[in-house]
């Protein structure tokens, strides 16, 4: 069946019948808006689209997938702020042919991703459109906290990363050259793993600044280097490469690194703390915050290509 | 010059070197999300997206009309609710070949209907796409009061509306026939004028339903008589004719009820009331609720197209 034959309002019926209510939601799907508790007197909220062809591929990724990508780099969003994610809200446009089942599992895959913060779908709106695309919105809770900004890195932080970082390239490029395998990469991929904990933990630390890893390392800290003022020196020592990018790099012919300092979407979180700070297992120390401006890997600028941008 | 040649950055700083900061907000644009004051404890919250060739045409509505077209639906989900926006956020999916000078002027619009209740735009997201799309999410404040939903008419209220109906519809009507005036009706589809402060004021006077009229009046107070169990009986002969409106539908043969009943997109406000209740000469009351379902028009089911609905 097809929305085309449901319609709108039977879509979002049938959508969001199979969502849950969030703890905090006061008022879910089925009226003009959405009504969510902010017991904190602060919302932190962010939007990231996904479009298809440029974010993802149907071939490439299940509906659910897409779920899952959708929902994890809005929920990074709120993470890196060291909030946690409570709502999303979903701004569907797809071609009228799309079947209903992979609307449904679409948004099985944003209230599963939602669901490991906690939070859930509260809203949204549908469109026709000829060009599948996914509008998400995530708020969040502070729960007390000052946001952690990007223009807090001062020189002499450490600077120390949550997560994993090339597995999402390299599953890319993986699905790109026409493979579905190593497994590990690919479902990297279509469904990264954000430590969203790590966010709120970061925040607890001390952290002076935090951004999430959505266009690739080298890219993103520079936002940080820029809002604040510095210079982010990483060292190539720091940053391990696990066997699977290693083994995987040399089957490509492709410098692991590439990935490691150049691959968005794993959504890893990288943080600026204070020297001295201990920090937990989970954030790995790769480098440090000095005067300057810019990100030099052991010292020198990186010649690759930073990160990802639209448009061009 | 093309977003392709300013590239997503340099987009996302010419644009939000456009926006002003509404109150409330304590991090707007720039960092993983933005941070809005919730004093109420509670926040609304609502999402509508508008794609270009269902919602809107470059050749019929400037870029600003646009964007205040995409604010104005937002804000008024958040108006039918009881409360006032706070804060936009926008994501524009768009073509390379898309003029920056558009994307500037669509955030003008957007600021601009934003500023009309004091709320501006606080973040978003861009991404290349080969459809024109913009997604907007509206933030509202409750100001202590409980949300006005669908759900709570009940028989013997009376139905009453605040703001035009048949306005934008007419204007479509006129545009998609090939002409360019009368210039109220045009520009009333171009830019709804929406009744915003009347959503609070129905609050504070006891409205026990309230929905914006953005697919047509039958349809939306169908969605209340639903929610509400309850029927909607509106009297025909309450629904004001405007001249411009009956010499127009006249011109291009047209019944003008069918503009009044089932043009969308004015964003007026109607709800239900209980009896006696004093209303402010913004509201005008045009029926009644009693027992039974659906809507009626002076008791008869409305035999025309209801509303709008998408993906048909």
């Amino acid at each position: 069946m097809t929305i085309a034959q449901t319609g709108e309002f039977g879509l979002i019926a049938r959508v969001t019948a199979r969502l849950g209510t969030p703890a905090g939601c006061l008022l879910g799907p089925g009226d003009d808006a959405a009504v969510m508790a902010a017991p904190d007197g602060r919302v932190v909220v962010a939007t990231d689209v996904l479009v298809e062809g440029r974010h993802f591929r149907r071939d490439w990724s299940s509906a659910r997938d897409v779920g899952h990508r959708a929902a994890a780099a809005n929920l990074a969003d709120i993470a890196a702020m060291g909030a946690t994610g409570t709502a999303l809200l979903v701004a569907l446009c797809a071609p009228p042919e799309l079947e209903v089942a992979w609307a449904e599992e679409l948004a099985d895959g944003l209230a599963a991703e939602a669901g490991v913060v906690g939070a859930g779908v509260v809203g949204g709106d549908m469109s026709a459109s000829p060009t599948l695309t996914v509008a998400v919105t995530a708020l969040g809770d502070l729960g007390g906290r000052p946001p952690v900004r990007r223009d807090g890195a001062r020189p002499g932080d450490v600077v120390a990363i949550a997560g994993r970082i090339g597995y999402a390239a390299a599953g890319y490029t993986v699905l790109s050259r026409g493979f579905r395998s190593p497994k590990l990469l690919v479902e990297a991929y279509r469904r990264p793993v954000v430590p969203y904990a790590a966010g709120p933990q970061a925040a607890r630390l001390g952290a002076t600044a935090m951004i999430d890893v959505s266009d690739g390392l080298v890219a993103d800290l520079g936002h940080v280097a820029a809002a604040s003022g510095v210079r982010i020196d990483l060292r190539r020592d720091a940053l391990e490469v696990p066997d699977t990018l290693r083994d995987t790099a040399a089957a490509f012919a492709v410098d692991p690194y590439a990935w490691i300092l150049a691959g968005g979407e794993d959504h890893a979180l990288v943080a600026t703390f204070p020297a001295g700070v201990a920090l937990p297992e989970q954030w790995r120390v790769i480098g440090r915050v000095t005067d300057g401006s810019g990100v030099t890997v052991d010292g020198e600028p990186y010649r690759g290509r930073p990160g990802w941008e639209h448009f061009r």
